[in-house]
């Protein structure tokens, strides 16, 4: 076991219509006003913003609102946003939507501190000091947004997708009601069950130590996404199926994996954020081309944990034999594991390689992925 | 998945020497002056007292301090620190030591910012609205008292084994450094392997609704267990073994296996209570002799639940071969099974039945739990 601190102050509300007490959330905290930050106008059609704001109102909390965020977030409307609160002078963020809502909410919720440009936490060029409390109501559970202290947000100017870090951005609670994901399109059910294996897998494979109870925790995590993704896509109305994958999403990346563990890395992060910054792909779609082909080139640098991955995860001998089940698995649910698949042109290799590289240099993994290595990844899914 | 709320504030700080930071932990609390409650005086001779203590003073924080809280922990003691801490307004409450000084400093923190008398909490009769923040840092871990809300103290005079509970009460921070607990004699590292368990199993096998992820989390804290409590009785300084045992103790009762699970109660602690009330017994010792004698009275009321004990934590066939099996583990690792390895006399059925039947009544479980139905538990151990 190696050295640790964790840390993880957001409470979890999961249930049938919690999303209706959430004004009473928020006076728990003695807030007055807030702003309430949307993606699609269909949490409008579908009521959801309605009992949100209800919920406020009951409580004598008056809000703002602005949708318009997007899957694979950009700063621009998160600009827009710290506008918006700033000039309301709003005293929270209430985040209804998926990650992408969550990661913008919490990067409003520093803008709205600061004196300066958001993008400026991205890029190192300042340190979060103060935050406005951050609120969240999931309807796709992938990220694990809802529980941590991180969001990624993309930068539509220079391209950049990177992510905004502080122990102030914890949401300090998150609505989890398993019913308002029940109209999560199937392949966003995809897309996300791929995100949560990478969670898992960027740290089960590139930790030099990984303890036992870390490794068998994963497998719990993963093997709970397979169950339920393989029901939800026979009942989308499986109440169960639903509240154990978003909880399994949440348990991914909220700090429980990693606790004890040491040298990890976030490798097909690091390249899937330049497909998204470059070509606008989902997320989980980018990451289901990247991880296959990024296990294959690891695969000889740890060839013990590949077989117990295929052991224990897909119940089958050697570590090959485990790629190829998982590869299996992301196309029986729909995710592409190819470029074609994913609608890249081949000649797209080198852009996302040089983004990457970028990610790559930030993140400080370049002496580990020269650009021409991850080329050669990209080019196993090409 | 059952509604839940899932919270826990509080901070680990996990690691060698850690324990040296903890004037500066008080400190980012705000914190000036504080009661440094411990055990034996074994803590003074071994230099983990004067090593607290000096962190303290680094950071000017002042200090009272009392030690003797023994095993069991007893409400007079912590009256006594109650006065120490309201007659020097201290402002915190630093645990240094096992569940026992954990459970205590927790009372002693709610009764020093309450008129009355401390023993209240315990009975119902007042609500802890006010706590002074509580710190610790571990020396045996078993109850995982460093990472919730509770506290459990036995009344002297009443004979009453009884919890305190708020959210309030979670330590601000706790130290887990494994070498504190290198010294932990093989006995108590037994007992606190069956305190462990029987945290696991108590929900494990009274839960109406089990979630899956609920149940393997469970399963791979008990094979945590197993495997670094034999690795800790061949090798008393591996101290990855003795960090993992510890986090496995924090990970059984931090919220974390109770996550969208319905109907669980404490039965073998409902028992065990009585016997550590009326007899002194260590309170793993109590349990090793409860929990396999409960196991036999219960095994019917969920056959599969008891297949997959035995199947997934002892890799044996059938519900009595997985309770053999624990029975068997028990022993090996010098725990008692029986009233007379307890040293308990076999009169002792009915006395700590009747007290046990208390705990039932306080704890909403009498109609599942008459008193001859405890005996007769208990009968099976004698």
């Amino acid at each position: 076991m190696r050295d640790f601190t964790f840390f993880n102050p957001t409470r979890i509300e999961f249930g049938k219509d919690k999303e209706a007490n959430i004004g009473q959330y928020l006076k728990e905290f003695g807030v007055d006003s807030a702003l309430i930050l949307y993606g699609s106008e269909r949490v409008k059609k579908n009521g959801l913003f309605d009992r949100v704001a209800t919920s406020l109102k009951e409580q004598g909390i008056t809000y703002a609102e602005l949708g318009g965020v997007v899957s694979n977030p950009l700063i621009s409307r998160v600009r827009d946003a710290v506008k918006v609160t700033k000039e309301n002078n709003l005293q929270a963020v209430v985040a209804v939507g998926g990650g992408s809502v969550m990661d913008s909410a919490k990067a409003v919720a520093a803008g709205a501190k600061y004196d300066g440009d958001v993008w400026d936490f991205f890029v190192g060029k300042a340190v979060v000091e103060k935050a406005l409390p951050v609120f969240s109501i999931m309807t796709l559970a992938a990220t694990g947004s809802e529980m941590n202290m991180a969001g990624v947000v993309t930068n539509d100017e220079t391209r950049q997708k990177y992510p905004i870090v502080s122990p102030l951005l914890f949401p300090k609670v998150s609505v989890i009601n398993p019913e308002l994901m029940a109209s999560v399109p199937r392949d966003y059910l995809a897309y996300s069950a791929v995100d949560i294996f990478s969670h898992c897998l960027d740290l089960y494979f590139t930790a030099s130590y990984l303890p036992e109870f870390s490794a068998e925790l994963i497998e719990a995590i993963l093997k709970t996404v397979m169950r339920t993704t393989d029901a939800l896509l026979k009942n989308s109305d499986d109440y169960d199926a639903r509240g154990e994958f978003a909880w399994a999403a949440t348990m991914a990346l909220n700090g429980n994996t990693f606790v004890g563990v040491e040298g990890n890395t976030y490798d097909t992060h690091m390249i899937e954020h330049a497909m998204s910054a470059l070509y606008n792909v989902p997320h989980g779609a980018g990451l289901a081309v990247v991880l296959p082909a990024w296990l294959k080139d690891i695969k000889n640098q740890m060839p013990e944990r590949f077989e117990r991955f295929a052991d224990k995860v897909f119940d089958v001998a050697g570590g090959d034999a485990g790629i190829d089940k998982l590869t299996e698995w992301f196309s029986a649910i729909g995710a592409p594991v190819t470029f074609a698949q994913a609608g890249l042109p081949e000649d797209a290799v080198d852009p996302i390689a040089e983004n990457a590289f970028g990610n790559a240099k930030l993140w400080q993994m370049d002496t580990m992925y020269p650009q021409e290595r991850i080329a050669n990844i990209l080019r196993l899914a090409v």
